[in-house]
């Protein structure tokens, strides 16, 4: 087909192109001149599906066939499964039923932790301030109150999704939209490791021996929750309804059984050990204490979010049947953390100070004992709180595909993985949960001061944002409304505010930190792919379409057949390749030179000494010599470059070249081509 | 100069080429049609020297003039300076006065710590056994006197450097080499580690508070002695004379004066603290402890090999010259030593159990008091010894570029850098020392198991090597040779099986793994490069020089300016270049193919759905069937690339590209050509 032309020839127009894949055709075939025949090609037919004028890839064409990738595609197939097309997208609706159990599960499980934390604050005053825990658990539940409110406008308005980051972008501006963003990925990444620090937590309080390793077995939940994430497990998947209606059901069971022996006078007070027992307190129990407990209760309200998020999944009419579900969700939310905080505080509960048993499971154990209801309890706990960080790896890369979409985050975000899944979302996500639990010792006390204010801020702003829609649209019940959002948005700065200024030392000063930080990086990215975009669009005046002849120029160190490949391929591109060998041997390349006319043919030898052993720099400057003759055109390196069969042998290979593609990657109007040369071993 | 042609164009000639850097010429330009002038061309003469037939790069073509390679630059500039032309190679000649003091700082060093380690093992069955100290010693200074006479004879067969590698290649045998190699390597690792714990402990013995940093200034040490090697510090430097001659007169002097106090019943004998008293000891004094003690004074003998591997380094008559001060180096180390162990012996010292102090400062504080001449004796220990360690960041990379050469080792290795020193050697050397320090907490007790098998097996090869050659070649006094070498040979033979037995749960068991282990490393590289350079060798019947018209395809994602520049270079090599967009969108595909026409000239659209949303994947099965329809024909794939201004901005881009070229390399008779498109910013 191609044989050994002179350098200057002129190009002959090839055989008639027809695409193999497109057309089932006849080809007429000499192996050898004079030896003909027919013969149907219709190959790969199994990787490519044909379709009027172009190909559909099949999932053959995703799969490995042989070496360390195919091996790499076994182990991933075993793990997230195989690859799914896109023509399997779901869009499954979800009942009310379902929607509670998978959207609420962040907002319920935290009746698991929320009483305990305001009580922890508390005990800091000593054993008198814990009656307080009542009247502080009350006024969250208030609160709840005036944010659902709030929130159910919200859905109303924003049926395909009121992500605070949408709300705050439509209303009050991008700088708006995106800190909303900011903030609730960071709250997200915490949720992620306070439910999980919480849901071990609920384990440890009945495998003791488990608390050591508290933190490998958080590590492992999240590496779990990554790989069904990535395998594509749906929100909507039956099985996670039943921890949150197990819960639900046991909690009020609980509760009420309580309850009742408590009206009885059956329930005996509770006796906690002698090492846990308060002195005098630590701290005045001023109004500062005050609003740190009732910031660490205010974790209570950080899962109205998520509902909103999801508000297109739930049947049509979808904004009815979400706002539905979320009052539903405050009102069972509410009863389980008043019960809990009531009881907690009229039985006397203190909490362990190691952090070894939680304070739920201390009550739970004291009304119903040592047996099957304590575990079923705490399994229910446990897998609750699973689900609950689950809920953030569904709304982490679902936010983060919006922000990519917009350009606020690398394109990468905004990708379907094999599975259909935000694979860069869930990676990033679990990565950064797995850094917190690690630096927090999984310590849900340590954790809930980073987890508030985020999620606050971002409420705050997306009510605001409502606010300024009413103003503008006036539509119909817009006076009742601006009440409604105003009142929530009132509430939710206020309890934003109390948690950053009290919380300040415990941690939120590094989400004030982490919040600007993550908005700048935001904006700056956005920026980049703007002008970026301003860039790379074709002008009319720009000459990209032109073709001038390219300068081809083949470093080389030696003869070898990977060289004469090299030099072979540049002869195709120009006819004035040149050679051009760096050495700090002036023998070898005396050598070269000698041998170059019978070896390389009629091409140009420049041999460049370099006493300083230095090869991309005498490289460099003498490119730098070429196109100052001919500033126009593009200078073309054609690198020989050997290929070893194990990619650990390039250990041994190549170590120079990869130099000097990392510099030439810099040089303006260079092209690098890599001719390899594969070795058979 | 160049336009847009049509693409089925023949290449034209180009206006006759003069290398714009070889030649001072006349040039006739012109810019527009009509305006033509004359100019003298004569760039880069800064950059370029010229020679008849080829250009010298000089030192500015290493420098760099722009952005975050320039301020690299100035950082290497700052730590180890300019470069160095190879012209500027040293070959200063020794005298015998400054090769003793450059040379034999590993060997007397070791009296710094020697007796000691001795008296540590000892110290396990109780105080009685302390006594045994100075018979040891004594052995052990007999057996170096054996051994020195050996590798005199040694250092006259090969006056051209008699390192165990060479001496052992040389009579047994390639495997015999590498073995020898392996256990010298390790052993220049393990002396810069002790040398430089023993070093900081000398400085510890008189600066308490620095006890607890000692691993961190171990490290600073190993990290100063690196940029200096890095630098290019010549062994040669007369800096380097002072400590190993400040050490003699100082220690000779300090034992001279206590002998002859002794003499007199002037001394009194030691006192250890109550805290250090021995008790009964925990181990029964067996033959097993004496050889333990034994194994760990053994280091005294490993200086050998340096002056023997510095051979050539001497003024002339080189070996005569370098055996001379091989004995010289011999009797003073043996005086020292023998004087200390005698000291400690008759006085009774005990070493502390927390390393805190070193018995030598203990014995100088006994002797002279808390005075100048102990901060002398100390700080003059603690130079030698850092000294000491320099030795083997001479050896250890000479004898690696020794490795590379023959191909043993990556030929990194046999690189000289910029300032003429074996630049990979010296950090590797570097950073496995950092390794053992770190590891081993800077503890030379700890350290010495590790120390003296390696170079007892590398003596025991190069002077069975010797009596090899004595047998094969019959030389004048080849009987007297015989016994001499043999006698030598065996001696170090029964040391490396004593030293790998009595200390193998110590530490010997890893010299005993890493030695083969290093081994089959070496020989795997060598039969690694062997295989390769037979293939890389151009064969009479290869078809390398064969120029198969290339197919060219240019994978694009749309029709942007990035886009465009590659599709033109592609129609520079080949007129038939088709362009591939693989999508999941059908929409964006149809939107692409309806701009094609009028934007892209007259090349075909291969458009590939890839509902698996995989891009890889699909190309390469299209390439695939490219391939089958030409098997001889190279592939070469065109790929634009954004190159942003900053390098961290890649993190925004091209993640896709990188992953396709990973894997397009790894695929035979396949050419990338990376087309950049450079943004502004």
């Amino acid at each position: 087909m191609a044989g050994n032309r002179p350098p200057d020839r002129g190009r002959e127009p090839e055989e008639p192109r027809v695409d193999p894949l497109l057309e089932v055709r006849e080809k007429r075939r000499g192996q050898r001149p004079g030896d003909s025949y027919v013969r149907i090609v219709r190959p790969f037919e199994d990787e490519f599906e044909r379709e009027e004028g172009r190909l559909v890839a099949t999932e053959r064409t995703v799969l490995e066939r042989s070496g360390w990738t195919r091996t790499l595609r076994g182990i991933r197939t075993f793990l997230i499964g195989r690859p799914i097309s896109s023509d399997h997208e779901q869009h499954e609706r979800l009942t009310k039923v379902k929607a509670l159990a998978i959207f609420s599960s962040d907002n319920i499980s935290s009746s698991a932790y929320g009483p305990e934390e305001i009580l922890r604050v508390l005990a800091l005053a000593g054993a008198g301030a814990l009656t307080l825990t009542l009247p502080i658990a009350g006024l969250i539940i208030g609160m709840l109150a005036i944010v659902t409110m709030s929130y159910r406008q919200t859905i109303k308005a924003y049926p395909l999704g009121a992500s605070s980051y949408i709300v705050a972008s439509d209303n009050l501006g991008d700088r708006a939209g995106v800190l909303a963003a900011s903030a609730l990925l960071i709250g997200y990444v915490v949720t992620v490791a306070v439910s999980v620090s919480a849901g071990v937590a609920a384990m440890t309080s009945i495998l003791p021996g488990l608390y050591d390793y508290r933190v490998y077995v958080s590590v492992a939940m999240v590496v779990l929750l990554t790989l069904g994430n990535l395998r594509g497990i749906r929100e909507s998947g039956s099985i996670f309804m039943a921890p949150t209606y197990l819960y639900i059901v046991t909690m009020l069971g609980i509760i009420g059984y309580a309850l009742v022996r408590n009206v009885l006078g059956d329930l005996p007070p509770y006796t906690p050990p002698q090492e846990w027992a308060l002195s005098e307190g630590t701290q005045v129990l001023g109004l500062f204490l005050l609003l740190r407990a009732f910031s660490q209760g205010a974790v209570a309200l950080t899962g109205v979010e998520a509902i909103s998020d999801g508000v297109p999944a739930f049947k049509a009419p979808e904004w009815r049947n979400a706002r539905t579900t979320l009052t539903w969700a405050t009102a069972i939310f509410g009863i389980l953390f008043l019960g809990i905080a009531y009881l907690i505080t009229t039985l006397g509960f203190v909490p362990d100070p190691t952090e070894q048993q939680t304070v739920l499971s201390l009550l739970v154990r004291h009304v119903t004992g040592n047996g099957a209801i304590l575990i079923l309890a705490q399994v229910a706990t446990a897998l609750l709180l699973v689900l609950a960080a689950n809920t953030s790896f569904a709304d982490f890369p679902r936010l983060s595909s919006f922000l990519a979409r917009d350009g606020f985050m690398p394109r990468q975000f905004a990708f379907r993985g094999e599975r259909l899944a935000f694979t860069t979302g869930i990676v990033a996500l679990a990565g950064l949960a797995i850094l917190l639990l690690v630096s927090f010792r999984a310590s849900v006390t340590g954790l809930i001061p980073l987890y508030t204010l985020g999620v606050f801020i971002a409420f705050t702003l997306s009510q605001a944002g409502m606010l300024q829609r009413w103003w503008r649209r006036h539509e119909a019940g817009w006076r009742q409304g601006m009440v409604i959002n105003g009142l929530g948005a009132a509430t939710t700065a206020v309890v934003a505010l109390v948690v950053g200024t009290s919380n300040f030392f415990q941690g939120s000063w590094m989400v004030m930190v982490l919040v600007p930080a993550l908005m700048a990086l935001l904006m700056g990215i956005r920026a980049h792919y703007r002008r970026m975009e301003h860039q790379l669009h074709p002008t009319p005046d720009a000459d990209d379409d032109k073709e001038p002849d390219p300068i081809v120029i083949v470093p080389l160190a030696r003869l070898d057949r990977p060289a004469r490949r090299a030099l072979a391929f540049a002869r195709t591109i120009s006819p004035h390749a040149t050679a051009v060998h760096i050495t700090n041997d002036p023998h070898t390349a005396e050598q070269l030179r000698e041998a170059w006319g019978s070896l390389a043919g009629p091409m140009e030898l420049v041999v460049v000494e370099s006493p300083y052993r230095a090869l991309v720099g005498p490289l460099l400057r003498y490119m730098d010599a070429l196109q100052s003759l001919h500033p126009s055109r593009p200078i073309v390196v054609v690198l020989a470059e050997v290929v070893p069969r194990h990619w650990w042998e390039n250990l041994l290979h190549n170590q120079t070249s990869l130099r000097l593609k990392l510099r030439l990657f810099g040089r303006k109007n260079t092209i690098v081509a890599d001719v390899p040369f594969h070795l058979d071993d």
